[in-house]
């Protein structure tokens, strides 16, 4: 199938090139020319915008940093929408707002298109291995017709509702990631105060009850010294803060994620925005004096 | 061998009965005496107060309900240090105060004891399964002689450091398990909120770098409604109390510990006290207006 991609970044990259290998004709775009190199040398055609990506595809996926570049790819003067051509379905990956999922999906339908809201969850990891979790919001119908594609990089992969409910899934998800880094973090700091040995710590209390994937993973990353191996405390900031604007729409109280969206505007504010979400143990020690 | 056990609450009779199982010799107390019903049905003997547990014992178990149980069971008139005996090993298994083991371990020393604190991870389920995790301070080789017998009842059993350390790793677990537990309950709260099917949620991002135990196991039993089945309110509170406390004795400010322990504590305000920990969304909801 003749497919677009825009946004080549680490996990733009690795899910376009299994596409690719599962013999798709790609047209590529990015706003760094050289990171869509890899897959041009593997036969992918460069498109000098959004759109002409659009006009050369029958699908177009998306995976960009933030809402505002979202809104660019597809609503600016050489977006998507602005495009001549075939393209009949398109689907996000970046996590971005719910409401700018409607609105695209309000703008696929008046050009006869459709959209899909559908982040991701794994990393780079699961983008490189194939095993992303991927949570899609938008007409049951079209998903169903661009699952076999999304098959090819993701695991496991949920219809979750209308448009905008892929998204709002992903909060959820980040929600949960937010009270649980506070969790590992505080944890981990204790255990270091009271001059136990975290390893060990992490060792007995990563397999029970307090278990989960951030203390097993990002813990011994912590006890390491190794901050810049996994998900960036900015993209992250951006995700809580998209969740409690959400949140707040509905008249929605969430302490427990504004207290952590403040401390990792911390982190941030200590030079660590592009280091991983474990950073958050050092403007937790920052706050202790250390 | 003759082993004492104290506390045959929901936890503690499973675990006892798992000695008297391996064909231990059993003398127990408990303060509700028809708890020990079970036990001493199957060959134990009743002793009518901790000391007198203590005459018929070389190791004595304890796993009662707060520190101030722990107190009166050790220091009290009737209590273990009044006896006199051959008990030469005991092992408080309480979630309690890290200095109170402290001075456990003072008191036996003074009496040619040695004590051991070795709180427990795993709940009903893992005492009945004898799956325990088990974290314990004291002296190494004090530690190695009891090894074999909590191997009896517990899977996975960790040596921390000396006294105390076993009630600092038991806090670093209910740290972990307090970040985690607002994540589990804002981000299943956002969920229904947003109209999205909460099951559906569960499954797609408990499985990812947002899974924990407590997503998996705890989320499940929020759909279902079931507020029962767990740990109790109650226990957390005074757990998540003492962490503060022993942080705060180091100058340590945990913000995010701080926060959940004033949810669950209106949490009990609410009536759950004797709820399982996952009522935290009850709380959450009511603060929300429902």
């Amino acid at each position: 199938m003749k497919i677009g991609w825009i946004g080549t970044g680490v996990m733009g990259a690795a899910m376009a090139g299994h596409l690719q290998n599962a013999g798709h004709e790609l047209s590529v775009y990015n706003r760094t020319r050289e990171k869509t190199a890899g897959l041009v040398a593997k036969g992918a055609q460069w498109a000098p915008s959004p759109a002409e990506v659009a006009a050369h595809s029958e699908i177009v996926f998306t995976i960009v940093g933030f809402p505002r570049d979202v809104e660019e790819v597809y609503l600016g003067k050489e977006g998507i929408f602005a495009a001549q051509g075939s393209c009949r379905i398109v689907v996000d990956m970046t996590t971005s707002t719910p409401s700018l999922a409607k609105t695209l999906e309000a703008a696929a339908q008046k050009r006869g298109m459709h959209s899909l809201d559908a982040p991701v969850s794994g990393g780079d990891i699961g983008a490189r291995e194939a095993t992303l979790a991927i949570m899609v919001g938008g007409r049951k119908a079209v998903f169903e017709e661009v699952l076999p594609l999304l098959e090819v990089f993701g695991s496991r992969i949920s219809y979750m509702g209308e448009a905008g409910a892929g998204q709002h899934t992903k909060m959820a998800n980040q929600i949960l990631i937010a009270g649980t880094m506070v969790g590992v973090c505080e944890s981990l700091l204790y255990a270091e105060r009271q001059g136990l040995d975290q390893q060990a710590v992490i060792d007995i209390i990563g397999k029970g009850a307090a278990g989960s994937w951030s203390i097993n993973n990002l813990g011994p990353r912590i006890v390491k010294g190794d901050y810049k191996s996994g998900f960036f405390v900015e993209h992250f900031v951006k995700d809580m803060g998209i969740a409690l604007q959400e949140a707040a729409a509905l008249n929605l109280s969430l302490p427990g994620l504004a207290l952590v969206h403040q401390l990792y505007l911390a982190v941030k504010a200590h030079g660590y925005g592009r280091s991983a979400t474990q950073a958050l143990i050092l403007a937790l020690k920052a706050l202790n004096g250390d």
